[in-house]
């Protein structure tokens, strides 16, 4: 069975809607930020990044959202969650995924994590400010280049849609009106409506 | 036919040297960062994010070098390139790559595009001057976690060695001494020296 570690209000709930959305059987396992148990020699162990998610499979850990989310996709093929026979659109959906990963929660992770990237305490605040421009420009590229729509790649709900979900639960706290970006928006209210989303968040705040 | 838009000195070399070792029939498309093409109106129709690589097939633009690299593997599947047929070890092989983009390329972008995060000129300083800490501790976790050896993920020669090679050519500018990773200097090495890599170092420098 697979195993998710999670953390609330992290990019796990992306793997995490994942699962529902495949009818994976899975257990959950929580990683308390709180009490900083990412970085305790126990989940060093499992995850020597010191990140959520990570996942426990049959074969060992795996890591990074979007790895998961494909080995999701091509474990449930059932779920049809990726072009799984389409190098092209798979490509597509990939990129997609790695725009989120590598420049939008990048920019994102320049609010409350700054000390990634700088050590003095003034250099972290200039990184905040800015936060709302530089999180917003990803936000613009998405949304009048890249959301296709209904679902993010077009008629296709896919793994891309409950990655850019999660990230997009953050737009207000990273200083950004929603309603700035119509079609990401609307597509945050449809997600928020699915009995999988729904499930996934109510299990990780309880 | 395939066209590769490439810089050189950037991760584009990733897939440029992926479509050497696929024997793949392909063009370049030089985008030169000192005339400032790559925020040109005729490449922003092509990449809207003003970045490189992005590359033209038969069905449309890719972008990202994680997708554009499985992409590659995908489309010329006897080079051996990645395990299609094993959803777990595809899964570690894009969590290997998606930790170069996310992670390391990340950290290393603050030493030349700090602008990016932050608009003062202190915290652009700041950045800089974190790079060797951010840059070695990534290498840190691939050299005592990560790397298999003799290639990234064992045995098998695939995309994320050239994906490796190309962000371990800016150790030393990141002001890293390759010999504090030794297995990451010994691949960079054997890299060097495979018929692909010279190949596309020299179509890129001429």
């Amino acid at each position: 069975m697979l195993k998710l570690y999670y953390a609330a209000d992290t990019c796990s709930l992306a793997s995490h809607i994942a699962l529902e959305d495949a009818g994976a059987d899975y257990a959950l396992a929580r990683v308390s930020f709180a009490q900083n148990e990412q970085r305790s020699p126990e989940y060093l162990a499992i995850n020597p990044k010191g990140r959520v998610p990570a996942m426990l499979t049959d074969r060992g850990i795996l890591t990074e959202t979007p790895a998961m989310l494909v080995f999701i996709a091509q474990s449930f093929p059932q779920a049809g969650l990726a072009p799984l026979d389409d190098p092209f659109a798979f490509a597509e959906l990939q990129a997609f995924n790695s725009f989120l990963c590598s420049t939008l929660h990048v920019a994102h992770a320049h609010r409350m994590r700054g000390h990634r990237w700088a050590d003095d305490q003034a250099a972290i605040a200039a990184m905040k400010r800015k936060v709302p421009d530089s999180v917003g420009a990803s936000y613009d590229l998405i949304e009048r280049h890249m959301f296709r729509g209904p679902w993010v790649i077009g008629e296709a709900y896919t793994i891309c849609d409950p990655y850019l979900f999660t990230i997009a639960q953050w737009m207000e706290g990273d200083g950004i009106d929603p309603e700035r970006f119509p079609r990401v928006a609307d597509h945050r209210r449809r997600m928020a409506e699915r009995p999988a989303v729904r499930k996934a968040i109510a299990q990780e705040q309880r």
